[in-house]
């Protein structure tokens, strides 16, 4: 089936968060790469507590909060300004370098970002970047963050495209099965070849870029 | 205040998981503690990430299917052998060795057991190991894990005590945030001398282990 509109996560699928690692690698030599699979494993882990917990705040608390544990676990001193340098990073991340070429490839077709990220990090990345998009879409105005349904229903909401007209595309498996569980079009862009996470879902295709699934 | 109930977390508080831990090593030797922490830290993740979804299932469904992942993620061949012989660990876990006497501590005051694991998986673990409880609570007959917080009013429910009058016991720091937020009274038994988990709450008191806070 035609589809209408595509939705795109943000961290990880559009942009590459190797500048964050190599912003922890550059403060705390030999550590960047333990420190930054933690703190993301944290932020993400954050995200699902608070979510379930009914006391939800914004992404850039929650990524602040998961680095202080994480530098804590590591026997790491990170302070304010040190804990500031790592969030700016966030804020001028590169896209991965298939993405101009794949999404003009789309050109006719709305394209929009769906994510996790507060709009005080989303919107001076994506001003960054000069992606062209039709919505930018944070989790923020819900209180609750992904795979809660409500989050892909918000998608169809903005865009106004039917769920099954919508293609969703996250480098996150558990992301692309939230979404393919309330009902989209999923692509795995699996960039790190990953197992299939296994929570009662597949995804509708899976690719190794960006580039695979839309060119 | 005194306190009229202690409600305990199952796994890694009143149980201790290491027998499943050399189980890992025996089958996979030089990989066990490896494949041990993955598949607990995916067990985990796909109980909040269902939670969310609105895609509960029971316990022992998450924890083969975290298991299966886990092993693909390692490269590790698995097989249905080897999983259902991994999974019988579960059903014969050792008591921390503490746990018997911290019991008889609390003669008169009801003791509960508050768990993600299902009916299937915690019975035959409490009878094996023949404590005394009051109550054997299972989230399964909500179809959702913790810490959302109709788990710990489940407690409460079914104890007929005030939530202020009960304590609740867990080695999970994010476990016992949960219970924190909804309102019971908070030990965090921190075996391994983890740091604080940063979700907005603090344990009322933290321990190294279950003696400390009972005896």
């Amino acid at each position: 089936m035609r589809l209408d509109a595509f939705v795109f996560d943000a961290y990880g699928t559009l942009y590459d968060v190797h500048s964050v690692v190599r912003g922890c690698e550059r403060m705390f030599a030999g550590k960047g790469m333990e420190l930054s699979r933690l703190w993301r494993a944290k932020q993400l882990e954050y995200t699902w507590l608070r979510s379930l917990m009914g006391r939800y705040a914004p992404f850039s608390a929650v990524t602040r909060e998961a680095l202080a544990h994480s530098c804590e676990a590591l026997d790491l001193e990170l302070g304010r300004e040190r804990s500031e340098a790592l969030m700016a990073e966030y804020l001028r991340l590169d896209t991965y370098p298939e993405v101009p070429k794949a999404f003009s490839s789309l050109a006719g077709i709305k394209k929009a970002i769906l994510s996790n990220g507060s709009p005080d990090m989303l919107e001076p990345l994506v001003a960054h970047s000069g992606l062209q998009l039709d919505a930018v879409i944070s989790v923020d105005e819900l209180g609750i963050y992904k795979p809660a349904p409500q989050v892909y229903e918000l998608a169809v909401r903005r865009l106004d495209v039917p769920k099954e007209r919508i293609g969703f595309v996250s480098s996150n498996c558990w992301d692309a099965l939230g979404a393919k569980s309330f009902g989209l079009r999923v692509f795995w862009v699996n960039r790190a070849r990953s197992p299939l996470d296994r929570l009662g879902f597949e995804p509708d295709r899976v690719a190794a870029g960006l580039d695979e699934i839309l060119l």
